[in-house]
């Protein structure tokens, strides 16, 4: 028995809202039916509007990881090259999935403090004179890292390299927390999730798919059967799905929207913005470093903390798990124990914030962590003063 | 639309936890059948442990208010006197409604930043030889001030007066966050509501209530229906009512009076009165001042604090909801616009008291309101420092 409200803090999935909550409350209607139809084809249209495109967004009932295997064997054949940047943990995990599934990936080596090097990347392809790589695949926002890339930087690479490649991209931690533009940055496949910017709990996963990517689905792809977005494109058009949905998720998915349409993307942008900013003031009057060593990279929806002597982490989160039942995000293979990492994403305000702030200040306190006090000070000063 | 959980930090009604939404969250039952029967006999049971009392207790699908109108119905008839101690705005309230009941309340004045003077109390009914008073009627925490009176010292002046007069106590915020003793402290009717502790909706309210009081009750009381203690007894015997009980109310009571045992009622008072020092410890620090001049009176539930000229603490509330969205208590009557009321009750952990005490630090900032910094700061190193 803890008394009052957990504290989720990790960089997603996200606090739930108790308006998406409601919204999912409801008996499940068939998926087949008039009133489903309605629901699905609301949803697939105003999806658009948040990933800002007007190309087609495809709805899986399954996790992120699923959503990055459809954009891999959909556009990939068998021993297809596929360029792949280390952003960090998800892009590794990402790499590894391609390599499993017998594609070949050719990963350019990161250092997990910086992010997609679009010029080395243009490199690459320039070099690939033969164009046996088909696709660039990016993480927008790797949530090991809390670093973003700068995609639109990635996609004048491509172009300048004249190279066919498509450009696909990891937004499941940005999407609906950080500005990104499908169809301004020339992206052909998003990959994103509903847990984190979308306020929803998971299950529910997209791919956005541009003309050019769609036309390598039609004509090749890998072997493919709950994936494959041919299967899709009928029954959505009359707002349904090929197979189940997860009704509940989409009633809730209706609700974000709904939620996402009425603080306006642009206010959405500038609070994650602000809340960050507020968190990377406490780092710093802290004395400790912040994992992303480049101001323009620092990650807008969660903020990994190097400890101060480059351990420690795991017993910090486990002390203010077990005094103040706030969950922190963990480290990630290279950075394992090395750093926690703050998730300010998604149903988040300012007081929030504060507690969450305070649970770090006082978990330091508590594990004996060294730190300068005023980190929590700095992030009020700097919310009390700016904007909001 | 505002993102993220509004702080709801009146001193009641409090945060409803989502264990108590979920319980609450069913169809309603046939209020003349065998399950509720048996919900309605476990909550009149168990409730007797809150109170901790051997007494009958009673539900009404009412407000406090109700509550209040109920003790006095019961016991007194028209004409008679009632001594009421003035220690905030609701022990003013309840003497308004005596007084337009009919009864005569004796209405001993009080500064409002002090408790119920149990001496004065004592002379008061030692000068009463006619015991002509009926009832002493005291606020155990009164919620416009943040006054805690000793409760068992008013039962040992009445017992030193030897006077026959019933006690009567409101402990509307003060049940289930603040020790409260009706068996020991000889309380002959206690006032009780489900939207502070008990950490439940408004919509249901309690008396409490001692052989004494009933044989009151049997022998006289006012003209009276709704309240009628006498018309319960039977219905609740068999886990019923004699009219229709709010049926979710019941299902969160039950789920209430479940995690109060959990916790335990120890820690309950515990964890209240951590978070109230915690929050005196941030108002010494930023230099103001607690209406509650007696160390020993300052409640544990919501603390009342001056503001630096006296006056401003509505436009400062004004601006901590605009700006933070959260609801701070308004000073009532005498004290309006002097003071703002912080609640720290009910379903309560140490991040959301931060996020409370952060958003009045900032609020303070941003109304210009002349405070020292620090009072955040003194309230985490008392936290990270102090148990739990």
């Amino acid at each position: 028995m803890r008394s009052g409200r957990h504290f989720l803090q990790i960089p997603g999935p996200t606090n739930t809202p108790d308006r998406i909550q409601r919204a999912m409350h409801r008996a499940v209607i068939d998926h087949r039916g008039p009133e489903f139809a309605e629901l699905g084809a609301s949803v697939l249209k105003d999806l658009k509007a948040v990933f800002q495109t007007q190309n087609r967004v495809v709805i899986y009932p399954a996790s992120g990881t699923g959503a990055w295997e459809a954009a891999l064997v959909n556009v990939l054949a068998p021993g297809d090259q596929v360029l792949m940047y280390e952003t960090g943990q998800f892009a590794t995990l990402w790499k590894n999935m391609a390599a499993k599934l017998g594609f070949e990936p050719v990963f350019m080596q990161g250092d997990w403090r910086t992010g997609a090097n679009a010029a080395a990347i243009g490199a690459q392809l320039a070099s690939d004179t033969g164009h046996k790589i088909k696709a660039v695949c990016v993480v927008h926002n790797d949530t090991a890292t809390g670093i973003t890339s700068d995609i639109a930087a990635v996609r004048v690479a491509i172009d300048a390299a004249e190279h066919p490649a498509l450009l696909m991209v990891d937004t499941i931690s940005s999407l609906g927390s950080i500005d990104f533009r499908t169809d301004d940055w020339g992206v052909d496949v998003v990959v994103a999730g509903s847990q984190k910017g979308l306020m929803l709990p998971p299950g529910l996963s997209f791919n956005a798919i541009s003309p050019k990517a769609w036309a390598a689905c039609e004509a090749g792809g890998d072997r493919r059967s709950y994936w494959d977005w041919r299967d899709m494109a009928g029954p959505n058009d009359q707002g349904v799905f090929p197979y189940t949905p997860a009704t509940t998720l989409l009633y809730g998915l209706r609700e974000a929207l709904d939620m996402l349409a009425e603080e306006g993307l642009e206010a959405v942008f500038a609070r994650h913005a602000r809340h960050a900013e507020a968190t990377r003031q406490a780092v710093a009057a802290w004395g400790l470093e912040i994992l992303a060593t480049e101001a323009s990279e620092r990650s807008n929806s969660l903020t990994a903390v190097l400890m101060p002597d480059n351990k420690g982490a795991d017993a910090l989160r486990a002390e203010i798990l077990d005094s103040f039942d706030m969950s922190l995000g963990t480290g990630l293979n290279k950075v394992a124990d090395r750093v926690f990492r703050i998730g300010h994403l998604g149903d988040f305000n300012d007081l929030m914030l504060m507690g969450t702030l305070c649970g770090v200040e006082m978990g330091m306190m508590r594990a004996g962590v060294a730190h300068e006090k005023g980190g929590v000070q700095a992030a009020m000063a700097y919310l009390a003063t700016h904007g909001a």
